[in-house]
């Protein structure tokens, strides 16, 4: 060990190599709930000295784990409380490689922002669709190596369809140069997307090739109000058949969620009436006027036939502003009002209905008064299902107590609905267990073979992802 | 063997197993370049059946060759010389088993004609956008064992990005029950996209669920002409700027290949002045009027800014066809004119001009006279670029001698300018050894591991896809 420290910290000089001070930043997830304990933090500089770094580290038995912006729900990227894994953070490579904005490409090193992913974009006139809450700390290879969503899968898919190519440095230390900006590439196992949602048990993504899209001339935004899920599957049929490629997204938020945020997050309010639900539509047009014009028809329309009761089209870019700062206040108001028990799920767009309802009736009967928190990407298919503990009860209580038999009645309404217990926040160690229980057997079978086969020695980021 | 055959005469019944009489249209794929010899041929009718001809196989080690419309072009679905394969055609499984309307998806045996899956999506007033020239004879398993591209790859994606989840039987018979309908899903690596373009070396495809669209209002289809490709990038950039993903169609004509079309399919011909190179352009708009006038207005500025000097828009389905038909046409009037030597590569869409006139350069200087015919999906950066014998040579000869060099030629340009060597047909038989040649080596080290970890007994296809 002391070979291998010593080794690295030669190789990657003193910018590149942390093992004395503070090295919380590197050793705690943003929530706080997986405190680990890191060997040394290595930030190599290059694609050569991350590929040095993981040669040593195999020759030395040492496991790694990869980390980009540590901005992480599910415990995937800090090292464990042992001591002995070493933190390989691709921070310090952060370089936009290339553009090339005849073939709607670029590629970028693993440890730029997501945020200077999309400013790279725009100074081209080009669009980098991904867009989530963590943008301006979350780097694109972690997006990549979580295959992560956000707010325009809708349109434009998640991580690993805007991405064409891969450079990745192998747990023996080779690099694998996939960069590449085809459209079409039949040329063997798709190894690219094996990599994307690894979650780093494969390997190091170092670079990527993204794609881009043209920028739409007009992005609008609007919200409409109604009573029940039934009449928001009508809306989102109804949406895609006018607006097709233009529904860019379809953001679902309940009467409470919207209550939560207006109650601890203050001036925001719905400009709205209260309704049971609300929708956030945005749509990306040619033009404002004709964005406008396909908006409310489209919504006049669904007033006309009882599918809403109520509408609100944004009429300039800061009123857009504060319809999203709504749904994004979700998760803030809901922190401020106490700890909850969080979900992330994905359902048939169709299977919606059944499971809020039957997953609340269940929910009820075992925990009367417990309050779910229902609000995320509908038109995905993804909701963020968080369960508050009842009025009066403790939320610390709540959450110690109940996480397990409020974690198995959702996630079994999920399993009979043909859904996913991680939509896009990865399996990291939260979900671990979980997904042992939940996974076909057949295909655990399949992933522990491939891990075996890739990093027999089984040192890229072990206890994520894989059960035992 | 004996026992293995008295066993799948038995499970599967006089309907799905032939042993004996004339077996040639299992045997043989349609261009004739690689007739084979079977061991047997089974149909079986279910899921279970192939799980069990599987286990059967894997118990007394004989190889399988998985068969769906045996339309391919590389070789990879037709067994070896030996009579020593077993050819497993899943044409008797083609059921459609679902249609989730509000959810966007279909799911269906791998069995189902690639027309069968459209005609189920249009009667459901949704569409189901792969479409190539087989699709009449395909089936949709070879389609996502082969990950098919075809002509609205730009707006829609290849098969991968049609395809949500599968059904596999793995190498030791055991079924993978991955039909999903999800949008997202990150709960561990990626099989479906693994299983997709394996060419049936790592299981076989028995059932997809297929993403659905919603049909556009409108088609609107024009052909351009215009003197160079550096024109054609402008164009292009232009169309996706003013159409974004309205446009759904990019297809390039050279004039030798409209000039073959005029030749060997009359009446056809161009409706425009012959210019070096023709443009196909399709649009995807909510009504006519509107598609109409996008396409007029992206044309007039073309025209006026010199990028085109002729444009015309078809005013009719059936002119629109008529359009459709001469690009179609061009490996039908390549053909009749003789043998030539086929290429389906894949560039970056910027490196286009460079590749064709270094390409041409360099084929001229080593066989003066020979002609490139240049047409494809030149959106996708995708071209056919086959090479015919120079004029007066007979074409039979000038395959059987230059096929080597003119292969090496056009497939070191590719390399150079960080291209693919089979962009939507595979590789098959036909690339095995020229994938050894040009993929990385780290690359192809992990597809082996991955193969033997799936596929420890070699049995899945083998001699297909992966260079010894």
């Amino acid at each position: 060990m002391d070979g291998l420290l010593a080794h690295l910290r030669q190789l990657l000089g003193a910018a590149g190599f942390r093992e004395d001070g503070d090295l919380s930043p590197w050793e705690k997830d943003w929530r706080g709930r997986w405190p680990g304990s890191a060997l040394a933090v290595a930030l190599p500089a290059s694609t050569e000295e991350v590929a040095a770094v993981v040669r040593a580290c195999a020759a030395a038995g040492v496991a790694i784990v990869p980390q980009g912006g540590n901005t992480g729900l599910v415990g995937g990227g800090v090292p464990d409380a042992t001591g002995r894994q070493l933190v390989l953070s691709l921070r310090r490579m952060n370089t936009i490689r290339a553009v090339d904005v005849a073939n709607l490409t670029l590629t970028v090193d693993a440890g730029c922002l997501l945020t200077q992913v999309q400013a790279a974009a725009e100074e081209n006139g080009l669009l980098y669709p991904l867009s989530l809450a963590a943008e301006g700390n979350c780097t694109i290879g972690g997006n990549l190596a979580t295959n992560a969503g956000g707010t325009q899968v809708l349109r434009y898919g998640n991580a690993r369809e805007l991405c064409l190519g891969l450079e990745v440095v192998t747990p023996q230390g080779e690099i694998w140069h996939g960069l590449s900006g085809l459209r079409k590439d039949n040329t063997g196992y798709d190894l690219r997307d094996l990599f994307i949602g690894s979650e780093g048990t494969l390997g190091v993504i170092t670079a990527a090739t993204l794609k881009l899209h043209p920028r739409p001339g007009a992005v609008m935004t609007a919200l409409a109000g109604f009573s029940d899920l039934n009449a928001a599957l009508r809306l989102i049929d109804r949406s895609r058949r006018a607006l097709d490629a233009g529904l860019t997204g379809f953001e679902l938020m309940s009467a409470h969620a919207l209550g939560l945020v207006q109650q601890w997050c203050p001036p925001m309010r719905s400009p709205l009436p209260a309704t049971p639900w609300t929708a956030l539509i945005e749509l990306a047009a040619a033009t404002e006027a004709q964005g406008q014009r396909q908006l409310e028809e489209l919504l006049g329309d669904a007033l006309a036939c009882g599918d809403i009761t109520d509408a609100a089209v944004a009429t300039s870019l800061s009123q857009a502003a504060q319809f999203w700062a709504l749904r994004e206040a979700i998760p803030r108001a809901q922190a401020l009002s106490g700890l909850n028990i969080k979900h992330d799920i994905a359902l048939p767009v169709s299977a919606i209905p059944a499971f809020v309802s039957e997953t609340h009736a269940a929910l009820q009967a075992a925990l009367p008064g417990c309050r779910p928190v229902t609000f995320g990407h509908l038109g995905d298919g993804n909701l963020h299902y968080n369960v508050q503990a009842p009025e009066g009860v403790e939320p610390a209580t709540f959450l110690r107590e109940q996480e397990a038999l409020v974690n198995a009645l959702v996630h079994d309404r999920v399993s009979a609905l043909g859904g996913s217990i991680s939509a896009e926040h990865g399996i990291g160690v939260l979900k671990r267990e979980e997904l042992a229980r939940r996974k076909s057997p057949v295909a655990l079978q399949m992933m522990r073979a491939i891990k075996q086969a890739l990093d027999p020695q089984g040192l890229m980021n072990p206890g994520r992802l894989l059960p035992d």
